[in-house]
Formats: C-alpha cells, sequence, structure tokens
C-alpha cells in the first residue's frame, strides 16, 4: 500500500462519510499518521440523493473529493480502496490493494440498504444509497416515460408511469414530494403527447404512520402537503415481493408498477473479521461503549450509523443520520488525541439538533429542541441547513443556483439519460 | 413508434446536436410534422468535454435535455430512438422502437472517432466524443494517479502517469493544457505522497504544427503556451500501435503509457441505407448540394459534421464543428418552409465567424475574419463565446461560476471516479 512507517502512531478510518470527515478534521496536525480507506474518491452528501435521482442536482455538486478536505493535513494517507478482511489479532487490514498494519482503527463504513432477505426485491426494487444508485434511479424514470410514449397496453403504460416508493422515512418522503412535482411541473410539458395525469406516486409505510422519527405535527402534516402534491399515501401496509412489474403486499393491497423504490430499511455495513455475532447489534451495528469502543478492544473504534451506543435517551442507539456521525466523528477525534497524552476520554453525549423534511417547494417540516414548525419557513431552514452542511464553498453556489432556479422556474433541468438503465441492466447488474 | 398521421408534412429528423437543433428551432410552429429522433435524451455541447474529462465542469451543465428545447412546439415529437436503416424506396426509417415514415429526412448525425482501422488503438485508447466517453477518461485519469501511489515499480508508475494525446487539432491541445494545469495545480497537493513532477502530457501531432486549421500564429502561439505550461508538443510523428502500455510511432521514438487519447480524427455516422459509395465522401460525409440535398433524393438533405458540400471556399467540404452545423440547420428549416410554400430554396452561404482555441488560462488563440490576437483577451473572448452557444440559462450560470471559482482557486472540484473505469471495463467494454 506503500504508506510509510513512522514513529507516529498510525490511525486507519476506514469510510469517508460524515464521520470519518469530522474525526480527520479534528485530526488534522496532531501527532499521528492517519490512512483514510474509501472505495469512493468523494465524500458524498447523501440527503440530497433524491434531487440527482429527480433531475434537480447534478451529482458532482453534492460529492466532494476526499482528496481535498485532507489537502495540507501532514502525515494523511488517502487510499482509494476496498477493505476485505480486519485481522484483529495482527491488528492488520486487508485490502484489495493489500495489508496494512494499524495501532488504532476507525470503522466508519456507514449503512446500506436492508432489504431483510428479500432476494426478489433486492433484485428488482432500486435503491439510492449511493451516487451510481442515484443516476441510475434517475435514467429508469426517464426512460420509463420514453416508454410509455411506445406502448398502445394500456396497463403496460399505466405500469410504466407508477412510481411505488416503500418506506416513510426522510428519503421516501422527500422522493415522493419531488417526483409528484416533476409529474406537476415538467411531465406535461415534456410530454404532450402522453397523458401523464396517469402517472401514479405511492408512498407505502408500513406502519401507522409517516415519518415515525418526527413528531406527531409533523407525521401529519407532511402527508397532507404530500396529498396535496397528489401522492397516494399508503399506511399500515408491508410490501412483500417483486418481480419487476407486481408488487404484493401483507394486505389486499398490489401495484402494477416498473419501478419500486426500496427506501424501507438500512443497516451498518459490516467488515468481515468483526462480524462475529458477540460484536453486533440490530442491524449489523457494531455495539459501542461511550467512548465508541467496541467489546474487548480498547483500539477499535466504530463511529455513526455503523457504531450501536445505547443511552438513556437512545437505548437502541442513535439515529442513523449525518450528525451522531458527525458528533462522534468529533468526539472520537478528541479523544484520540487525549488516549495518545495518557488522559482520560470523555464520554460521547449526542447534542439533538432536531431533524426535518422537506416535501415541495414551500413545504416542509421540522422539529427543533423548542420549536416544531411547518410550510414555507421549514423549507426556507432546511435549504439553509443543508446547504451549510454540504462540504466545499463551489458545491453551496451550484445548489444554491440550481435551487432557485428551480424554484423560479419550477423545472429542473438534469433529467438526463448519460447512463442508460435498462439497457446496461442486460449486460451486467448495475452498481 | 406511436405518433399521430396528420395532414402535415412530416420531416424526421436524425440526431440532436449542433444542426438538428438549430433546425428544429426554425421549424417551430410552422405548418409541418416534425419528429427528432436521438439515441440519447439530451444536446451534448461539445466544445467543453474536454473540461469534463478534467474534472473543470460537471457533465450536467454542458447537456441540455432535448425534449426542454421542444417545449410548447406544436407537431414536433421526440422519440428516443437509435436509427438502424433507412428505406430511401418507401421513405421509411427503422429504428430500435419500429418504423416510421417520412415525408422529408434530414440526416444530422454528426461525426464519431475516427481511428483510421487501426484496430489496437480503437480497442485501447480513450475517445472523448461523448459525455459518457468523457466520463470513462476523467475516471481512468484519477484512478491512474490512484494506482500510481501502489506501485514501487518506476517504470510502471512513469507510465501510468504519462499522458499521449494524439492529435493537435483544438480537442487535443485544450486537453493537453488542461491536464498540465491540473499536472502544476491540483496533483501536488492532492498526492504529497507522490513525485508528480514525472507526470508527463506528450501532444503528438502527425503534421509539422498544431491547429493546422487556424493561421500559423495562432499555431506558434499555441505551442509556445503549452510548452510554457510543460507539456511536450511532439511533431511530424504519427501514432501507429498501442497495446495499452506501449506506444509506436512512424519515427523512433516510442512512448510507455497508461494512457493514450485519441483526438487525431473524426469521420461522419453513416447510416445503413444511405452508405453507398455513390452518397459518400472522405470521411463518410454525404455529398450533399447548396441547398444540402443528397444525390438524387430531393426529399433527403443532410446537415453539419455528416454533410460534405464543396462550394469555391470550401472545396473539400466545410469544417467539422459546431458553426457550419447551426447555420446549414438553419437555412435548412428556412428552406423547407419555402419549399412547402413552392418558393425556390435559398443556396447555403457559410460566414466564417473565425476559431478559437485555449489551452489554459489567460491563453487563448483566435482568428477571427479581421483580427487575430492571442493571450489573455482571446482566452476571455473564447468564454464568453462559449457561454453564449451553450443551451439554457441555468448551464450557463452554472458553468459560469464554475470558471470563475476554477480561475480564483487553481482548482477543479469534479475530480470524482463517479463509475469507475478500470473496474467496469473488465464486465464490458464502456460505452
Amino acid at each position: 500500500m506503500n504508506i510509510p512507517q513512522s514513529n507516529l502512531p498510525r490511525i486507519i478510518v476506514i469510510g469517508g462519510g460524515f464521520g470519518g470527515i469530522a474525526l480527520a478534521k479534528k485530526l488534522a496536525k496532531k501527532e499521528v499518521q492517519v490512512v483514510l480507506l474509501d472505495k469512493h474518491n468523494y465524500h458524498n452528501f447523501q440527503p440530497l440523493l433524491y434531487q440527482v435521482s429527480t433531475g434537480g442536482l447534478e451529482p458532482d455538486s453534492i460529492a466532494y473529493p476526499i482528496r481535498k478536505v485532507l489537502q495540507g493535513y501532514p502525515n494523511f494517507y488517502f487510499r482509494l480502496a476496498e477493505v476485505v478482511q480486519v485481522d484483529t489479532v495482527n491488528r492488520r487490514v486487508h485490502t484489495n490493494i493489500g495489508p496494512i498494519h494499524y495501532d488504532y482503527l476507525v470503522v466508519a463504513t456507514g449503512s446500506e440498504t436492508n432489504f431483510f432477505g428479500n432476494k426478489n426485491i433486492e433484485e428488482k426494487a432500486m435503491a439510492m444509497k449511493t451516487i451510481p444508485q442515484s443516476l441510475n434511479l434517475r435514467s429508469l424514470i426517464l426512460e420509463n416515460f420514453e416508454q410509455a410514449l411506445l406502448t398502445d397496453d394500456l396497463h403496460e403504460r399505466d405500469a410504466l408511469m407508477n412510481f411505488v416508493i416503500v418506506g416513510g422515512g426522510p428519503t421516501g418522503v422527500e422522493l415522493a414530494g419531488a417526483l409528484a412535482e416533476i409529474k406537476k411541473g415538467i411531465l406535461p410539458k415534456d410530454y404532450p403527447d402522453l397523458d401523464t395525469r396517469r402517472a401514479q406516486i405511492n408512498l407505502v409505510q408500513g406502519g401507522n404512520r409517516i415519518l415515525p422519527a418526527m413528531s406527531e405535527i409533523a407525521s401529519q402534516k407532511a402527508e397532507k402537503f404530500l396529498e396535496k402534491l397528489g401522492v397516494n399515501v399508503w399506511k399500515n401496509i408491508r410490501v412483500t415481493d417483486y418481480d419487476g412489474k407486481h408488487i404484493s403486499t401483507n394486505t389486499d393491497t398490489t401495484f402494477e408498477a416498473a419501478t419500486l423504490v426500496w427506501a424501507a430499511g438500512v443497516k451498518a455495513v459490516s467488515i468481515k473479521g468483526l462480524d462475529a455475532q458477540e460484536f453486533l447489534s440490530r442491524g449489523n451495528r457494531l455495539i459501542v461503549n461511550e467512548f465508541n469502543q467496541i467489546q474487548g478492544h480498547n483500539e477499535i473504534f466504530a463511529i455513526g450509523d455503523v457504531a450501536h451506543m445505547e443511552t438513556e435517551a437512545f437505548p437502541n442507539g442513535h439515529p442513523m443520520m449525518a450528525q451522531p456521525a458527525i458528533q462522534q466523528g468529533q468526539n472520537l477525534g478528541v479523544n484520540l488525541v487525549r488516549m495518545l497524552e495518557n488522559k482520560p476520554m470523555q464520554p460521547f453525549t449526542y447534542k439533538d439538533k432536531g431533524s426535518m423534511a422537506t416535501v415541495g417547494r414551500n413545504k416542509a417540516v421540522a422539529d427543533l429542541r423548542r420549536f416544531k414548525f411547518q410550510g414555507v419557513f421549514a423549507w426556507f431552514v432546511w435549504m439553509f441547513v443543508h446547504l451549510f452542511f454540504l462540504i466545499g464553498f463551489r458545491n453551496r453556489v451550484v445548489v444554491f443556483i440550481n435551487w432557485v432556479y428551480n424554484y423560479v422556474r419550477f423545472d429542473r433541468e438534469a433529467r438526463l439519460i448519460i447512463r442508460p438503465f435498462k439497457k446496461r441492466y442486460q449486460d451486467s447488474p448495475p452498481t
């Protein structure tokens, strides 16, 4: 892997997501060698992936080169690598570009889509956790409409224009809202020769309310917003099977849809060597103590989505979102330095900054610590907060320009099929 | 194909490039039915593809949805389709989504990379005529540097950091200049653990000067600019073979390089049914008269790169660039209407607006009709002209913002490997 030996203790960080980057920033210019491994060369701002899928933003403006984040940090090494296994006995990480020894290891691998073992759905549904996945979904949505034009079979045409989104969390809600806006604002102009009023957007939620992690009022308002936009919201229904066209559920309700987006769950990305049952909690998360150390290994830490830290306020671990990852990364950065200076580490405490979801233009819901509000103001706060947390000045400006343009013009210009999805799928499964 | 029969004459336009779009705009709201076919759903601003390959611009900001161009035009139909064959006897176009009858046919298929029959080069070299190709090149450049870090074999490392660009036209010159700027401004910061001074950028030109279509002074100045940036310019050398590493030429000069970009020629994209030798000129171009009609078919027209119109000023046809395509598209738009009104058509006359090429920041060369100038002013004119010809207000703003940012910060932030090139190549050849 060609990383020089030095007298400094070596910290390997697996993953350049919110947690890994926050940690790296805290370790800049400290007396440590940091090796950051990621299978992508960019950090990806996941909360805005749904806007890539719906043509509102370019993928490049929500991604940021990891090397650029680390520019000017001495003793930092980035390697584009996939981790194969962790050897905790010899303190070694095995990767597709060779093995490397660690003194301290930080697992910040994040999460991936959880299909709960349903192979049919895994094979036929679309996920939206990475940029390539989001671009595949963008291509598929557009290809469906192009194809709907060509058929005289009304059933087939309806299925091509029927979108079923499974999962009523923020991702599902935001995607459903965006699709509804496309149906209303863009489709009639782009497809004058297609009866796009027949397009359907369905949001299917297993529980009895959408946005279950937010307040009751947020759930109710979000549902109202979605209904106003023409989204069909289905509650207390679980999707059980999908063959690429027919969707079964645990009730009598069925759907015929060429597109099923699965946003119904995530699980931690586990690593071989750290996947023994003793380490793991629900959803493959690594059980950690208040210093983010995993059981029996003071030199191995886990942060963010992949870490399961039980506290009084969060008996089932912290929510799998950006904020806990960022805060744990920052706290661990401080702790690693303290540890090396033989000072006691400080336990992690989560400062809940609240949560938000946007449904459409002028329509968002926000639960902050003291205030809960919905509507135009929440929407502006949502935009401001997301711009603030985006990495990179250029990204912020480009995203802002796009949002202003899309708002003023009711438009989304990145409706481009750069890499066709359907065609490629015939060759090899898309990544 | 589900396009309604109407009493209006049907004009089929194959290709949504500069020519096809210019023609479509002229036909808007005329008494014709227009069917535009393209295998992509977007218009692609080819002159800026090299900036996509070098991380300076997002692909989405130089692409524009074709459907959006046609919004609000009555009797316009866009179909995402690949043309298989033209049946000139029955006046029918066969496509992958079915056949369609035409009254008038306009071939505006543009051009593709010409490897002059060299299969080895075609297989191993990178082309840069489409957005997916440009993104593949972007990925490959970045993957090469990541890989260069991993090897102790100095020869291999040098080959990974050696870029050979074949073809001294505007594309080759602009790409070479951009790579040289990356070498200088970005690599040392991104790869502090790699001796990036050893990276080489070579521009290989078969003739005795680069930019042969421009003035002598432009060629000389461009060469000086390139040398100042550290590009090795090789003249009077033709590349003859490439096996993925070793490059042979018609002289004793050879190169060891993991990347060969082929920008040494284009040929028209021909269509089965219109590819008989009697129709074709050099480089597969369709021979047309001064009204853009092909031989023996008053109802079939060709415009842009694919059209070979001999005039006194251009005995070998017009240059294969945006301007002749746009002007021919506009002229044909007027002529089709005149033809349908039984008025005489007006012969095409090319208004040469000059040509330009940019080498790097503050470094461009311009040959306008009355003035030839080089340097900072030419560079500003180059930027202004390209912004002007970009389609779409949003695209212009985003490109402008990126240029300002890149200029001020000496940076290019879209250095992202969204779809790895090397890995994918093992599965199936990239498109």
